[in-house]
């Protein structure tokens, strides 16, 4: 053994102590596969006085993160404090600049400011490596960066969330609606107090901007993704989905079309044979199509302490073996700014529910503002019928532009017997 | 850009002119992203004059690869001839020994002789990446030997072979027997006009016996997997247990137990419902268990020029880009040599399908003997009844060691009324 890797950690909540318990347990293992010992030196965090059911006196404290980084018992700085902007840039920022390398988890922080940090890595001849930003212990960044490096790559999508995937999971298995599996996924740990990141799709555009960045080569451009949330998907669309042969599932779908991206993060109805709507409760699943290499399809666990670490640990071990791998894969002057195309210019397939008095005449009158705005209906479900009563009226829609749907369901709204604004929720047919 | 890394490549068969594809179609992507120009300056193979539907101009040519590897325009030799030995096994000896790269997509290769190249490219300071050799464009060994680094893994499981996958897909959905279905995958040329290596689980053999040491650390031991191919399969077989809730697949399934390791080839059962029975036609499928990352699935194309030639880049960018990894993970000195568990000590679920003349007695007499061994059993299939004619009579038997099982099934052939040997398929149940 050469020598050894002297890592810093800032910040110690579930990631930061993640980590300090499998090095612990598979040091041994980890420095004989790294080739030298990693030693953690020094960690950081707000309280130092707090039962985290683990001693720290190995380690050198810093009450303030700014000084381990100049601590010349560290070479790598991983910085575990979240947050786009705050504490978590300026770590990084100042690690880069003085010629240390970063290990960060920070979803946050990669997709706000990624394209900054990477230049400043490249200045200093480090390395800016962030496995566990996405999709956890799925070795994405790895696949794309380094697996994948032979192949064009047209497109990438996934389910990038676990706790939307859990949520929409338990919906269906428990015929229950968002805010009560809500309630319990807080209950349960599996959805944070405040759950707005992950259930407004944030959490998930993060991670999709991150991997356009890395499979297409393009500038890193979070705040052009086009996002929605699960908090309007409704058990009874979840029940119209099966019966019309689809599950709804939260996917990030980022696109290269010519000189163009797209990036949506968006609840969608996915073929019930599908691979993707196979993948269950809080598991992520990321899909990436190469020129050569075909489909690749990666499952795994895309959060917590265990499978965060193990990406950490991946991320320091390169670094101790001497790897050397753009941050996104080439460098930062050869990323290309293309652009975005916007939802209104997607074409595809739409799942449409409509709540309307049941009288005579409704279908007449909607189907013909359809036909008008060229819009060509593939299924339609009538459930029951209640005349004078408020119904649903379900369809799905041939493939078409998102604005002449738009349009088209605008005029529609304004018809009297509608009584409630319908929803609307994208068809993906990604296989076959 | 620093420099360039140039190629010498021997053996153009499909895999070798994909290679040679896909440089010329993406080199600038590849360069770009490899932060050097790559350039294949060599080729070599039996034939020069051959239409290969490519031109070889701009390459100098060699008759002789042993001369091609002593090129000075040489640096990396991309070894794409096949078998296990003879001029593939010199080839790669030779140019590690002088100090130069190899990779190769040779599994049999790898398997049989993996860890004395593996002695030679660690004297020599060199990379022998075989990517390619495993799964095609599933980047199985980067991920094992850096995405999972932090991992004690305890279980490698997939399905490893295209062309078997494929025959059992198309048996269960075209009701067809074993035979026809592959005579019609040669036709195809989904299959070899030799098929043996695939359908006898060779292949499969070999990149479990790899997979296997990546995994676990332990020295490749290729000739210890105990290994069964698919030809003994029937249509019926699919279809009883398809019945019984379950697909055949056949699996490549490497374990740790303490200080054994086990190594099984083998068609069995797999719940309808586990993510890996859903994995179809030619796709390969890996499934990884790591101590911290949790259960990680890959899923993708196992074979043909385009896949395997993304991964055989893949190895060629690394190796332009400095990366430095032991061939098996860890240096070959820090390799263990484990026990081997035999298939006889296997605990786990078993199918048997017994062929009978139907007559009274027949289920007492056998369920007594499985009784007698404390064989228990889960259920029993009989489809209808001819008393006098020969049936089926299916069971599939709880958890129990093979070695009691296998006596059972010796006592219970001896009986008179079995007119046919009967069938044995294990049972896996991974996915609870």
């Amino acid at each position: 053994m050469s020598s050894s890797l002297n890592i810093g950690i800032v910040g110690l909540g579930t990631v930061g102590l993640g980590v300090l318990k499998v090095l612990k347990e598979n040091i041994e293992l980890i420095s004989r596969r790294a080739g030298k010992s990693i030693d953690v030196t020094s960690v950081s965090a707000k309280r130092k006085n707090l039962d985290r059911g683990l001693s720290l006196t190995p380690y050198l404290w810093f009450d303030n993160p700014h000084e381990l980084i100049y601590s010349k018992n560290v070479d790598v700085v991983v910085e575990l404090v979240g947050g786009g902007d705050g504490v978590a840039r300026e770590i990084c920022a100042s690690a880069l600049s003085i010629g240390k390398h970063v290990v960060t988890a920070n979803k946050a922080l990669m997709a706000e400011h990624g394209v900054e940090l990477a230049m400043m890595a490249e200045e200093n001849h480090v390395q800016l490596n962030y496995e566990a930003a996405v999709a956890g212990a799925i070795p994405i960044v790895k696949v794309l960066r380094e697996g994948l490096v032979g192949n064009h790559i047209n497109r990438v999508y996934g389910i990038l969330n676990g706790t939307c995937n859990y949520i929409l999971t338990q919906m269906r298995d428990s015929n229950r609606q968002f805010q009560e599996v809500l309630a319990k996924a807080q209950e349960l740990g599996y959805a944070e107090s405040d759950p707005t990141l992950d259930v407004a799709g944030i959490d998930a555009a993060h991670k999709l901007s991150i991997l356009s960045s890395l499979a297409f080569g393009t500038r890193l451009s979070f705040r052009s993704v086009e996002v929605e949330g699960i908090n309007d998907v409704e058990f009874l669309d979840i029940q119209f989905a099966k019966e019309l042969g689809y599950g709804i599932k939260l996917l990030g779908i980022a696109s290269l079309n010519g000189n163009k991206i797209s990036q949506f993060v968006y609840p969608c109805l996915v073929s019930v044979n599908s691979p993707i709507n196979h993948v269950e409760e809080s598991f992520n699943a990321i899909v990436v199509s190469g020129s050569f290499s075909d489909e690749l399809i990666l499952e795994g666990k895309g959060a917590g302490a265990g499978p965060t670490a193990s990406a950490v640990i991946s991320d320091l071990v390169d670094i101790a073996r001497g790897t050397k791998v753009p941050t996104f894969g080439v460098n930062v002057e050869n990323l290309i700014g293309l652009d975005v195309d916007s939802i209104n210019d997607r074409f595809g397939g739409y799942y449409v529910r409509f709540t309307v008095v049941d009288q005579p005449g409704v279908l007449a009158e909607i189907t013909s503002i359809l036909r008008d705005k060229e819009v060509s209906i593939e299924t339609v479900v009538q459930r029951g019928r209640s005349p004078g009563e408020t119904v649903s009226i379900v369809m799905t829609l041939h493939d078409t532009y998102e604005h002449l749907m738009r349009s088209a369901l605008q005029d529609i709204s304004k018809l009297k017997f509608v009584v409630e604004k319908e929803k609307v929720f994208r068809v993906e047919k990604f296989f076959g």
